[in-house]
């Protein structure tokens, strides 16, 4: 019962918020702001892979690294603003703004198995930590794939 | 009590880390993490000074970027690495690698800046909010005016 209060509070929340593209001046903020979120993902995804591969894994570093992708996960979408794939430099293929509802599903897909990341990491068994890395890693690539240029 | 133990383990988990240099690769990696932080910094700043700006602010974002705010304003300070004054793109100037005590001193001015402004977001009002933007923003000036390139 809390939870579902908190989802339709939150669902409220976004639903009286200015639309989306009001938070971009222009299509290259946006695209500015997509990039550096998915900058800050890479490296703390590149720190939790580095510290996979360690000896003795620093799991409080894993932890932190995981909390914050997983803040920084629900970060992008909103900016992928219509037009903005017209802009100079983003990787954005044109069907990802055509294709709405299978972005949405690789979007929470992703978001999903980085929050599972998120908890394996409070956890802290390092086996099962990796395991969902994977996992997590797969989410990404499956929507880069499909929507990013090489 | 608690706080201190927190403090510890916290103090503890960063002498136990990797050097923070190891975190990038490339000084060019460091550049782009700490503008990809200072990016998504300053766009939420934008979105809290339309809220203000507006009729009826919208307070639950305003707290949603307040928060995300206070989570990132810890990520950009070990991105300063040793020689990334160096790379072409960044506008920090040579003084900040000297005046470490400085720096620390003005970077904690500014979280504890920004927490507070969480804290006040929270809360929900709005003249409170307002003030202590203008405060955050201040923080942010100090250490812009002093160590960042115009």
């Amino acid at each position: 019962m809390k939870l579902s209060i908190r989802a339709l509070l939150v669902a409220v929340a976004f639903a009286v918020a200015a639309p989306a593209s009001a938070q971009f001046a222009k299509p290259e903020d946006a695209v500015k702001y997509r990039q550096s979120a998915m900058a800050l993902i890479g490296n703390h995804m590149g720190r939790i892979n580095a510290q996979l591969k360690a000896d003795k894994p620093n799991v409080a570093a894993i932890q932190s690294s995981a909390a914050l992708i997983e803040t920084l996960s629900k970060l992008p979408f909103e900016a992928f603003t219509p037009g903005s794939d017209m802009v100079a430099n983003t990787k954005v293929k044109p069907e990802y703004f055509k294709d709405t509802a299978k972005v949405k599903e690789l979007a929470e897909k992703m978001q999903g198995e980085v929050s599972k990341l998120a908890a394996a990491s409070k956890a802290g068994d390092v086996k099962s930590i990796q395991a969902q890395f994977g996992t997590v890693g797969q989410a990404c690539k499956a929507c880069h794939d499909d929507y990013r240029m090489k």
